[in-house]
């Protein structure tokens, strides 16, 4: 079984981009994936900042990056960028952290005008981290995704946009998984 | 007299990007600017991550940026971009923060396979900031740099190109500033 | 008296971003500055594409870009990109082309989502081609932007931030020009 | 059996380029695709600087683009981009002219300081295009790379980055038309 984990780069709570990335991982939960999570802002931010990697928490962090089969990414976009908190957790990973791995980026933002922040600004740097294949991502407007108690709400078009990708992603995931021959047997 | 704050973006120290940053912020004071500067590493990191603008050192330090006639911004380039810690202090401030401003990029990398990340990742984020004049910045190799405790060492010919990218900068801030009226007696 | 020449690089007839080319270079001519225009669809298509820059009107566009003090750039955003008929023309110039020249950037796109294309994109572009100031662009939406016969009709607002951005150009020319001492006196 | 169409958007000839996207495709039709092959610059200059889509040879072109499974997009980085030359042939593509399909992107370049162009510049138009996977393409050094009559001869260790990349394409573009069951059987 293929081990996806989530990574949350919002400095804020809640946060609609952790509320897109938790659907997502629902979602990839239900068709037999296991899932993990890292929210950036929740990692001891002293150590974060100052790139203590032997931190026993940001360790294990990056410890379940490298064990990770695949990635799904979350950020919103500020600054016509990523976050600084999302860039500062990818900074304290090995040079090629994502080597062979499948990853999915979702980014949230206020208005069209940065959507593609996702390609020239996040993407870049995903490659960098030698990521075997980025997806195809999704950029969801703020005005689309309602966080509740009760979970996520999305627009109907972003859920049906949201369902294609996902499977893109899924089945990204199990092609990789057969190809290197790493794929265990489902419990 | 125009004021320049130079803002540090490393996790590490020593950090070469912020010797090279204290170097800048040097010259400018013997040409008779105000220097001020922010080391983000300094900051409280708990409240820069989950971003406190209320916090009275961040809310100090994103006041001095906004009082800046100009702008001194370094950071190391790490997985094809600025650091994360750098950005983190960005997401903070204002959406137009560098409006009617003149910034300088100082970046430091191992390689110079990194240096088109100046221009590709750095500029647009200044952009977005709203800067008036981000004028030509300089990437320095790390191996032309050494930082002991008697400070900045620099590579003869870096040295000779910095000299020229700082007359460029501190020209820009005065034509800005006789050109605002904003011309302060110095004292 | 500063030379402005303005390149226009649409690959079609009429064009919005060779009309607002066009009206940014009337309002120039009519503060005094001189005038001269480039339409690389115009130059000889085979010589263009082949980079033969011994072709007399391409020898004569690129000395037309050497003399000029300031350009004005205008290009339709296709693919997320500029256009590769501007691109085109670029490639002929040698490396450090602009050098000690202002550059203003003008946009035109079928939606919002393209607007992050100037500054990740166009910019680099013009920055490794040794720009000396590249002054904040404008991105113009295609219905904002209406071409006739008898010229270029704007929406007010897009018509009132042009005319800022256009005082900020002509006023970053005329500094270059005192600070250079290159100042000629207006016939 | 897959197609797989090389596009060259070198302005010059012999190209280093237009030689390596030859050597890849070689490499490809020995390991049993089809391959077919378009020369931007020899396509009808005219008729591609001003959109001319109807003209028969770029209509034909389009159209090799439209019925290929995968291509290999080769550039020199000029002004720290792709060519103006390629873009020219990108710009007259549908919006979605990848959708589905596999890209490998070869570029060479005179300085590893123009590395990032791939990922920062070329990547976000392919993109733009609707890839369905863009591998990890691969950025020659002009002088790993010789050009003869005797075709091409490239450093030990490019060839052997190359192969694996060459590896890496091939096998996503075997799982493509195995999960989209467009496989067709080899003569």
């Amino acid at each position: 079984m293929s081990l996806i984990v989530a990574i949350s780069g919002s400095p804020s709570t809640p946060s609609r981009s952790g509320a897109l990335a938790n659907h997502v991982a629902d979602d990839l939960r239900n068709r037999g994936f296991e899932l993990a999570s890292i929210t950036v802002r929740d990692l001891p931010a002293g150590e974060l900042l100052t790139g203590r990697t032997s931190d026993p928490t940001i360790a294990a962090a990056i410890a379940l990056v490298e064990r990770a089969d695949a990635l799904v990414i979350a950020t919103p976009i500020y600054k016509a960028s990523y976050t600084g908190v999302l860039k500062a957790f990818l900074d304290l990973l090995p040079q090629l952290a994502f080597t062979g791995k499948v990853v999915l980026p979702l980014v949230t933002g206020g208005t069209i005008a940065h959507v593609l922040a996702l390609d020239y600004a996040l993407r870049p740097v995903l490659v960098s981290l030698g990521a075997q294949h980025i997806v195809n991502g999704l950029f969801v407007l703020d005005k689309a995704l309602a966080v509740s108690e009760r979970g996520l709400a999305l627009d109907a078009d972003v859920e049906k946009r949201l369902a294609g990708i996902v499977d893109d992603f899924a089945g990204s995931v199990l092609r990789r998984a057969t190809a290197t021959g790493v794929l265990r047997t489902t419990p």
